[in-house]
């Protein structure tokens, strides 16, 4: 039965929730596994990047490929292709998708360990590190319409993984904190959560870089979080615009106390945030400077600002 | 092609490595996969626990079965099988197997997301919980001729992940930290790591809970560590044998001028450690007391302590 369901599959792909790449052959995204025994399920030790293809463009795809290759050799793991090899593999992976808005994400695990090995370490695993890649319809953290309208978000109390355990700056999968903070949310029926690093300041949302207008500035913190690439963007557009900015410490006070507040992720763009806490923020509405860096983020896309158009003939 | 090799591959079926119960069949454990989509993955959002088997005889399932819907209830999560559903699985995986010494693991991963889903949050999941269970060979994270003469630790500089931020009593595959610790294990040559809690005191072992033997009294940490299952063996054949012993909280200067040193788990046992950092233990080989609680450890599988037999014939 098998066999003949996967003979069935072949004859009629189904490419529309996209593709992969996966030991070395193109599927569909559907059908994109990995062993129960990869230590990057096991033990979480994997390391990604995600990447977004707008209107058939990549945005920053260099940006995204320089981190990627930084959290590779953080987690002293090597891609099996180089840095061409990888970006031709996620071209061919939109391409095979048809998308032309896609998430498109780059994965590399330690693979799978052989039981024979005397001692259990990271370091035998050279030549088995497993890289998987796919495009599958874009995703929206935030949907368009509640970036509309603005959302609710809390501060958690579960605090961040301190940075001295498992580094925000290698993206990773550690996600343990981050669900304690949506149970939260579930339990106060909010949106989103944000959560304070062990040191006492603002440190990440779960899947976005947190940004607070204080004083008219627009402020993400310096440490204790991904370095975003969306954060970049932003950013680099308050560069462009005159609207100032900074990276600093953010305390908890100030964050309830900010004009506007604003997350920011590859999966959604800006995401404009209307109430913290009991406190609501402009009117319960997103915020002026909320406004213009979202309008600007997607107006830029649509002008070419740092787009690498996807090979969709390959 | 893919078609005639899984038509190949059921024609001759390979139980060597184990078999794992996998959406909802029993198949050769190195074809136990997972979506790449999963949370489990994604976000590292599982729980799991491993029993072992030894010579055709669970030890202490029902120990195990008792933490493991602990930790499911932990993560706001449901078995998509009762208590008993989920022990005939694990009988079943280890009579497919057909192995006698054998390591079983029960998975429980939060499952697959519906991109069409206004909000990503856990409670989105209910009914789509993954469970995943396989029998394979029994692992050793030390190998019984090392267990012989000792092994050497060093106190890793990285902190454990504290457990205000993820629960070490929810068993969990956040590995982050141990890694890092394994990274220093490897440029310092040594065995294995044990980690300090962000409090100041000794948390555990990667995937082993840790044993000092202080003033002639078997003392493990009392917070900061997963509440393992060998590690209540140990405390309680203790007791049986009027070997005095504590759980409480270790420094780093106690531990590094312990008696003896030893770890404990379900994958291995009693793993004696002769040197921690530059300090040789009890002459470089595992303690007198450690030797004790070793052979004490495996003379009780043989009288059948704690023991539940296999239905072979299921």
């Amino acid at each position: 039965m098998a066999a003949a369901e996967q003979l069935n599959q072949n004859h009629a792909i189904d490419w529309s929730q996209g593709a992969a790449w996966v030991d070395g052959a193109i599927v569909p995204a559907k059908e994109a596994k990995l062993s129960v025994f990869d230590w990057g399920f096991t033990r979480s030790d994997v390391t990604y990047d995600v990447v977004h293809v707008w209107k058939g463009r990549f945005f920053r795809l260099d940006d995204h490929l320089d981190r990627f290759l930084r959290s590779v050799d953080g987690l002293r793991m090597e891609l099996p292709v180089d840095r061409d090899g990888l970006a031709q593999i996620l071209h061919d992976c939109v391409a095979r998708s048809g998308l032309q808005d896609s998430y498109v994400a780059m994965v590399l695990t330690r693979g799978q360990p052989d039981p024979a090995w005397p001692k259990r370490l990271p370091s035998n695993f050279k030549g088995r590190n497993n890289l998987i890649c796919y495009a599958i319809p874009f995703v929206w953290i935030m949907k368009p319409e509640i970036q509309e309208t603005g959302a609710r978000m809390i501060i958690a109390e579960a605090p961040r993984i301190a940075s001295s355990s498992v580094d925000p700056t290698i993206k990773n999968y550690h996600w343990g904190d981050f669900t304690n903070a949506l149970f939260e949310v579930e339990d106060t029926d909010a949106d989103y959560a944000v959560l304070m690093g062990p040191d006492g300041f603002v440190a990440e949302s779960p899947g976005s870089n947190i940004f607070a207008v204080l004083d008219g500035v627009v402020t993400s913190p310096n440490h204790g979080a991904l370095e975003g690439i969306t954060r970049k963007a932003v950013h680099d557009l308050c560069e462009l615009m005159g609207q100032p900015d900074a990276q600093r410490d953010i305390t908890r006070d100030e964050l309830l106390d900010a004009d506007e507040i604003f997350m920011a992720s590859t999966a959604g763009g800006i995401m404009p945030i209307r109430q913290i806490n009991e406190r609501i923020l402009s009117n319960g509405a997103p915020g002026p400077i909320s406004r213009v860096i979202h309008a600007e983020y997607w107006k830029k896309h649509d002008e070419g600002w740092h787009a690498t158009p996807v090979n969709y003939g390959a």
